[in-house]
């Protein structure tokens, strides 16, 4: 295995968030290139449904990942071992999260020409990533079984901001008092528009539904003037 | 049950945060009133924790609840139901972690005289409340095996200002990947002094040992002129 790149991202004072995140948008649609913002807790299963994920898409599209932590490159060397795509570590120099600028320096460091997707999986946190706009097409929001089904009440911004949900480690739900449906319930409160993947990444439960979505949601994008 | 006290605290810009802790941590010395500042990722168990604690505890000890969260009440809710212990809900006004300055406020609309230990739940999030100092006098961290041995490893300030670190929910390390020894050493190589207690709450498994170091460590803070 190559030794995995890394990239120290810092964020901007001064940034308008909102405007940059919008221009980077509109210049990764020129490039038709598909990102997707993907947030959670800590120990949600980021990592591994990502590898489930990536190995169900790689032959229909073309795959680079951007792995954001405060520190470590374990997820990264996992993602490119596991997986064979291009990856790179970015390091937040402390952040709890990522903005627009940072996302922007992400993507030039790790270069995106000829990819059609690419997944910036964001720092383990349910609060602060849900409040800066990275410019991705797509926010994809992890809730695992453990966590427990009355998240939505309390990180409320978090299921605001997701186009998708996906709650992983379904495989223990007999473990955990957690109610899919009353999840579903307290997010489309908040969303109406969100859409529902239950998961289980180590059984493989409901990981084709999820790699059927984001291969329409790339192609319906790359399809667009 | 009555309905529960809300109090928003609003974070200082300005404020000078180890100052201000220092400050409270001396004020609540004079008092004998030893606070706790419990972090972890939102889903670790902290709430279900609490309880299990508080109940083994309450006996010996005065003890009050201060729950942080951005929305809702259902923690503190809980937490006064199953315990009966006097609580307070704290909202952060959107922020992701309690300051010194935050706590303080929460101290003063609570009413901490007569107590012999305060427990703040801080947000659930494992990075920024690590951050700040909240004038403590016991950092209380929450890792629960569902999230992986590897967050020290990810997230390694809070394993850092940790003084004692529970790992929650062992009653399904059967069904999770996750090495206590490695997770031990992970955190030992950043923090030496710091102590461990392998719990489940739902079983009582290691309740005992945490709730009479609890008891040791305020007795001995009261002991001390």
């Amino acid at each position: 295995m190559d030794k995995i790149k890394v990239l120290t991202v810092k964020q901007s004072v001064f940034a308008n968030n909102e405007a940059r995140a919008d221009k980077l948008r509109s210049e990764l649609k020129t490039k038709k290139v598909y990102l997707i913002n993907l947030m959670s807790s800590p120990g949600s299963g980021k990592t591994t449904m990502l590898v489930a994920l990536i190995n169900r898409i790689k032959a229909s599209l073309r795959v680079g990942v951007m792995e954001a932590d405060i520190d470590a490159t374990v997820d990264a060397e996992t993602i490119e071992e596991k997986t064979g795509v291009k990856t790179i570590q970015l390091h937040t120099a402390g952040e709890c999260h990522l903005d627009a600028k940072m996302t922007e320096e992400g993507i030039e460091g790790f270069g995106v020409e000829g990819l059609d997707v690419v997944i910036l999986e964001n720092v383990g946190n349910l609060v602060c990533p849900a409040e800066f706009d990275t410019g991705a097409a797509l926010n994809l929001v992890i809730l695992s079984i453990p966590e427990g089904d009355d998240k939505p009440l309390k990180y409320p911004l978090m299921f605001k901001v997701a186009d998708a949900v996906v709650f992983s480690k379904i495989d223990t739900l007999s473990v955990f008092d957690f109610d899919v449906k009353k999840a579903e319930e307290h997010i489309a409160k908040l969303n109406p528009q969100c859409v529902y993947f239950p998961i289980s990444a180590k059984k493989g439960d409901g990981m084709d539904d999820l790699a059927a979505y984001i291969i329409k949601e790339v192609r319906a994008y790359q399809a667009l003037k």
